[in-house]
């Protein structure tokens, strides 16, 4: 069976962003600002003592960054690029954090020019380099956690580090200048496990503590990152339920007194808002009695769709189309690439009357998508955006 | 150990190239076209009763379209925006072979509105979409083949149809007023076992001759595709064993009499040309006592090199870098995707004095790659092109 609108969006919202589809071909990104706007709000709501940093790279459409900007929220960035895109909108350094712990001498003294005083490392010549670039600045340390096997897009084998180089690294930051800031954490984006902040968190305690028993020093940040969720195929427990636990997990471990909260959401915020329109360019089988049916679309693995890779992201399907009749089918996207297939393990049940010129309305597609999508992998353009 | 330049070009060539990327700041793609004109009169040499069709997608520099150009080829592309980028340097329709299997109506016209006659097809949906669009044009049917096994990036899955639907797309063809004109296949790219290509032939033969027996059609032509080496890590065999083995192929099955034969090369003309030049952004352990490090560069897996996937293509790497010592370490790109490491399972030996700045030579490099790299991932550009 396929999805339906009104299991993602309410009726006038989808009726709101096909209207908006109708008036472009495909492949067309339609992003609700108002559905982004609704789901800042409940965001912010969940966590009222937090400080959320937009990860900009989730979806950087200025219309987008301007509700944000509006909203008095502060931006994570992994690029100068990024920096400049946002500061482009009037917003000042000091509501930046450069959360990319891998990042060029020349980037950072880059940023500091522009007024950012907060960064994230993980290693010890990166901090150097922080010293070199940004004297005085904070800086909060990013820790390795667990949580990889219940994240739809892992993220935590290649950015943070051990206990051991977090307490290293604050101390070595104190000694260069800098202010030993916070702790950060990535469980990992679209996590389904709530648990994977609980461990976390306890990590980040024991490192408040044993730096300020052993060595003085007084942490004032604690970032506990992404990872909640959207509304993919995969369900996921509400967001009302990730804010309550991870607030019960910060209570039972820093008390009353906790912290500066800093929230990194962005596939959260975005995905939702976005519905991404494509057509079927054929429907074939391999021979006369081909029991797999392909179904060619006009959006691909790297045309926008890069999540998935691997199968990871499976989004929500509807297709408009009276049938009594569905069938399993393999998807694939309308490059001359056989990587560019995006689903052939997990089957979508379609109708079996699909046909050519058929749209197909991807949901939840907001996110990491269109930024996402090559320059002109076999001569296609970047995926368009409309934002209404 | 590392690669050394003279295992894969001769000094002059190295050192041109070297020159050029020293004027840029990284990472940036130098293509030689002198080494793309070398490669191309290779393989022409090599089959010398054989037509080129450039498989565009591989590397749509204007300037190396310009040398296939002025040298008489014709060119196989995969989209409406591949053609209007070689037409606008003068390449007339009738040297284009719309060589997609998925291809939308209206693009179809497009093409045929162009002067495009001859058309790739694997399905009834697309053949009946060309014979209205298109009529009385060429089609060849793309055949299903073996060989995923021993090619690097593999192409069999999503293209190409079996032997029963083949003969029956010809057959429905001459209905549909087209001229059945003959059959495809791809071994896939960077195919290491020459022997694809003679069962590949067999089978086309086979086509070949119940068509003639049994309908009386006379197919003229044989596409046996791309999948010629270009120089990874993993060594292949010569270019001249793979043409005189794949000549004598052909002469096994057609005899004297061969039918019109057409190469679609793309990566053995283009990576050889392209050397990618990167540079360190940091080097990291991720805790005191890790034996894994991290070398983070400012090219990855979605700024161009997504062959990376899987480890799928291991480019030769050479660092200008005098050291004794050498160690293994994980390659990741610069981004905030956990994704995106080039090599982890694979391990190059760096040298162990490895540091920020240092630059990174990617060896044949020149195809697939600046054209897949993503529009803004993370905000970053899109990889440079600097033809010379």
């Amino acid at each position: 069976m396929l999805t339906q609108p009104e299991a993602y969006y309410d009726a006038d919202t989808f009726a709101r962003m096909k209207a908006a589809a109708d008036q472009h071909d495909t492949p067309v990104l339609i992003v609700d600002t108002k559905t982004f706007s609704e789901q800042l709000d409940h965001l912010m709501g969940c966590f009222p003592y937090a400080k959320t940093y937009y990860a900009v790279k989730a979806n950087p459409e200025p219309e987008v960054l301007t509700i944000l900007r509006d909203r008095g929220c502060n931006f994570d960035v992994a690029s100068r690029y990024e920096l400049d895109k946002v500061m482009a909108l009037g917003v000042t350094g000091d509501r930046f954090s450069f959360g990319n712990t891998i990042k060029k001498l020349k980037d950072i003294s880059y940023f500091y020019e522009k007024g950012v005083r907060l960064f994230a490392t993980d290693s010890e010549a990166d901090l150097r380099n922080i010293a070199e670039a940004a004297p005085g600045a904070k800086v909060f340390v990013r820790i390795l956690t667990e949580g990889s096997q219940t994240a739809d897009w892992p993220l935590s084998r290649k950015f943070g580090c051990h206990v051991d180089m977090a307490l290293d690294l604050c101390i070595m930051a104190r000694e260069l200048g800098l202010v030993p800031y916070g702790i950060s954490f990535h469980v990992g984006s679209q996590q389904r496990d709530i648990g994977a902040w609980d461990s976390a968190i306890a990590k980040a305690k024991g490192i408040f503590d044993r730096l300020k028993d052993e060595e003085n020093i007084e942490l004032k940040m604690l970032n506990v990152g992404g990872g909640f969720p959207a509304n993919y195929v995969s369900r996921t427990n509400p967001l009302e339920t990730y804010a309550e636990e991870i607030t019960r997990f910060l209570k039972e471990d820093f008390g009353d007194d906790l912290p500066d909260i800093i929230l990194e959401p962005g596939r959260s915020l975005a995905a939702n808002a976005g519905i991404l329109v494509s057509e079927v360019i054929l429907v074939s089988r391999k021979n006369r009695t081909g029991i797999e049916r392909w179904v060619y679309t006009d959006i691909g693995k790297f045309g926008g769709f890069i999540e998935t890779l691997d199968e990871a992201i499976k989004y929500p399907l509807y297709i408009e189309k009276e049938s009594d009749e569905f069938e399993e089918v393999i998807i694939a996207g309308p490059t001359c690439d056989s990587a560019d297939i995006l689903y052939e393990q997990y089957k979508y049940e379609l109708p079996l009357n699909l046909a050519a010129g058929d749209r197909m309305y991807w949901f939840s597609t907001g996110a990491y998508t269109t930024t996402y999508s090559a320059i002109e992998f076999n001569g296609f353009p970047p995926l368009k955006t409309v934002c209404i």
